[in-house]
C-alpha cells in the first residue's frame, strides 16, 4: 500500500494536487492509474484513504475518501547525532524514522570534521522512511549546530542518554528505566574529546551508557541505542490490545 | 590501531608475509612504514602485537612481538537472514560482525527473489568489520540454502527467534530470557509466506517476537534483533570487572 506525506489539510471530499516530485513518483515509478487507492497523512489529521483521480506525468490529483487511522504520535524521543559522513548520516536519519524518533538534531563536535550537511536531503529521506514505515508523522530534522550550543539551550526536563565507551558506563537497559522526554546522543567516529566527555558527565540530566564490548560505527550505535530505548520505555513494550500508541 | 585478521598461526618471533590485498592496504592506503605497530588475530591464538618489517607495495612482512589479548569468543548466536538486495545484505553482514554474531546463514524463502549472492564478498566484509570492531574472531558466512533445508537440519538445542509482524507476538525482551545457543531469523522484504509462518510457528524450538509497531526494513530488523538479544542474554549485560567475555 502506497503512503504519501502531504502538506495539505485532510478532510472528506478534499482534492489534493500533488507536487511534481510525488506526481512523477506515482505516475512514472509506481504506474498509478485513475481509481487506484492509496493512503495520505500530514502529521496532523491522521491517515486517510485516497483515490487517484487525474494522472498527468507531472500532475496527479487525489481525492480523499475517509479516515483510515486517527492521528497518533510516538514517544518523545530525540536523536542528537554528531555529523558523520554522508552515507552513514543518511542511514541514521532513515533508521531514526523507522525506529520512531520524533526529532533528529545533527551536532558539530570537536572531533567532527564536517560542519555542514544537506538538511533538505535529510528531510526528504526522513519523509520517505516515514511513508514506508507506516508512522503518522515525519521526524523533524534540524539544522546542525555546535554541541555546546545544544547543551546550553537544553531543557533539563529532557533526559540525555549519552553513549560512552568509557569503562564504567552501565548498559542502556539498566540506565533507561523511566519514560518521559529523552534524547539519545551519539558521538562522531573519533569519539567525544576528553573535554566534551567531562562536560557531558557533569550535566544533571545526562546519563552515560555503554553499547557492549565492541567498537560500533556511528550508524550501528544510533540504531542500537534507539532500539534499546524503545524496548525499555518506548512503544516496543507490550501494550494491552488496542492501546498501542502508534 | 590497525588490526588485521590473518590465517597464520601466531607465536612469539613468527614472521608473517601478508597477502597482496593486505600488503597493498598497509602500504598504499595506511602508508605503513617499517617499525609501525599493529595487531593481528586469527580466531584461535588471541590478539598479538606485531611490528611492520619490510614494506613492499605488494609484499609486507610483519614480525610478531607478544600477545596483547587472550583468545575469546562471543555468545553462540547465529543470524539466519533471507537474501535481500545486495546493499542491505552487505550492511547486515557488517553489522552482524559488529554486534557479535558468530555465524551468518543466508537463506532462500518463498518470497525471496534472489537465489544467490557473492559469498566471498560477504566474507571479506565480515572480516573487515571484525578487524574494526575489535573482536577476536570473524563470523562465519555460509552459502545460501533454502529455509526448509535449514529447518530440516536444525539442532533443536539451538533456539530460534523468529521476527514476526503478526499481532500476537511478544516483544523480544519478553521472549529472550534464557542464554545458550540461539539463532535470529529475519525474513525477506515481503515477509514470510503464510505456509512458512505456519511451519515456523509449529517448531518446538522457535519463538515468534515482534519488533515494535512500525514496519522495519530487513537491515533495521536484523540490527535491532541482534541488539536486543545481546542486551537481554548476550555480552552487552553488566559483567563484574575483568570478567567481560569479549
Amino acid at each position: 500500500m502506497i503512503r504519501l506525506h502531504v502538506p495539505h489539510d485532510l478532510a472528506a471530499g478534499v482534492e489534493i494536487a500533488l507536487d511534481e516530485g510525488q506526481s512523477r513518483y506515482l505516475a512514472a515509478v509506481m504506474r498509478a492509474k485513475a481509481g487506484d487507492e492509496l493512503r495520505v497523512f500530514n502529521g496532523r489529521d491522521g491517515e486517510w484513504r485516497a483515490i487517484v483521480g487525474q494522472v498527468g506525468k507531472r500532475a496527479v490529483v487525489l481525492q480523499l475518501i475517509d479516515p483510515a487511522r486517527p492521528q497518533a504520535t510516538g514517544p518523545d524521543l530525540d536523536l542528537v547525532i554528531a555529523l558523520v559522513k554522508r552515507g552513514p548520516l543518511e542511514t541514521i536519519v532513515e533508521k531514526a524514522a523507522e525506529l520512531g524518533a520524533r526529532r533528529v538534531r545533527p551536532v558539530i563536535t570537536e572531533r567532527t570534521n564536517a560542519d555542514h550537511t544537506r538538511v533538505d536531503r535529510l528531510r526528504a529521506i526522513a519523509t520517505e522512511a516515514a511513508e514506508q514505515t507506516g508512522r503518522l508523522d515525519v521526524p523533524e530534522v534540524l539544522e546542525p549546530v555546535k554541541l555546546e550550543r545544544v547543551i546550553e539551550g537544553w531543557n533539563p526536563g529532557r533526559r540525555l542518554l549519552f553513549c560512552d565507551e568509557a569503562g564504567d558506563a552501565r548498559p542502556v537497559l539498566e540506565t533507561v528505566t523511566e519514560g518521559g522526554p529523552w534524547a539519545i546522543l551519539i558521538g562522531p567516529e573519533g569519539g567525544f574529546s576528553p573535554r566534551e566527555r567531562e562536560m557531558l558527565r557533569a550535566l544533571s540530566f545526562a546519563t552515560p551508557a555503554t553499547l557492549g564490548p565492541r567498537i560500533l560505527r556511528a550508524d550501528t550505535a544510533a540504531i542500537s541505542a534507539l532500539t534499546l530505548w524503545q524496548a525499555a520505555v518506548g512503544d516496543w513494550r507490550s501494550w494491552p490490545q488496542g492501546q498501542s500508541p502508534a
